[in-house]
């Protein structure tokens, strides 16, 4: 039987700078960390809250590539579109990427992830996000995001367990 | 005969925010503009200093797209070299890019552009990057950037003036 370590989501703003960063340690090595961001049948299990349906329409992942997905709720086939660039993919320790809400244009945000691995084949997760102003930072962390993120790496645990089994 | 007038690149290293904001006006309508940054025949002959030898070496330039160019100087046939995406290409009023020299791959900025049109023709040109932290801003002030924007621009000038006539 797998021991399951259960870990905060760490989600910090910045003070200085309009950057989001979250912490987040996974019981599983980091290649599987990294294959869970990176290939879409994996990503669509987890990414998002736990009421999202997502579903990718665009996957392209490698340096200078790019995807797009939108989330379609029970009712509302379109809830929201979501697209970007993928500015890096260094396999298996970071992902750079663009994000953008489709629904507001002009809010971009640079996210880079980086794994770690740690002590007895698990990874810590650090995703920081930064934005032009610190505007654009406090409404996107007033719009639900901080749900969407620890509900979808609760996801992220259950599908590490099943794909480390 | 048309009247040149010479403007000034303003370049602005925000106090509160690692951003750095470079605001010119050129004689020239906007589509010329945008063109002149988004046609890779056009962007070899004015973007960097006057001392680079730009190659494209990648260029697809639509929203999720990439591009890729080295800097090949005398003697050095690969002086520099530099990446990215487009997230973004809004023609003609805005172009979003990420950047990276390929020296310093952790160094990533996100670069937005923002065409506005000027009464007479004209156009003013802001291009906002921003970074993660203010030390990489402030490596990237201190790498010589200004002259290569300045003199880029001075190239853009010529170009633009070249193109309308």
């Amino acid at each position: 039987m797998t021991t399951t370590t259960r870990r905060e989501t760490e989600i910090e703003a910045a003070k200085d700078v309009p950057t989001i960063t979250i912490t987040r340690e996974f019981d599983a090595p980091r290649e599987l960390v990294f294959r869970a961001w990176t290939d879409p049948e994996l990503v669509v299990q987890w990414l998002g809250p736990k009421a999202s349906r997502m579903r990718v329409t665009h996957w392209d992942c490698r340096t200078g590539g790019s995807w797009a997905y939108v989330d379609g709720r029970d009712g509302d086939p379109e809830y929201a579109a979501f697209y970007g660039s993928f500015h890096e993919v260094r396999e298996p320790a970071r992902l750079v990427q663009t994000f953008t809400w489709a629904g507001a244009p002009d809010g971009v945000s640079l996210e880079t992830l980086t794994l770690e691995e740690l002590p007895g084949g698990r990874t810590r997760s650090v995703a920081v996000s930064v934005v032009e102003t610190f505007e654009i930072r406090d409404m996107i962390l007033s719009s639900g995001m901080s749900t969407g993120v620890i509900e979808g790496y609760e996801k992220l645990d259950e599908l590490l367990g099943t794909e480390r089994s």
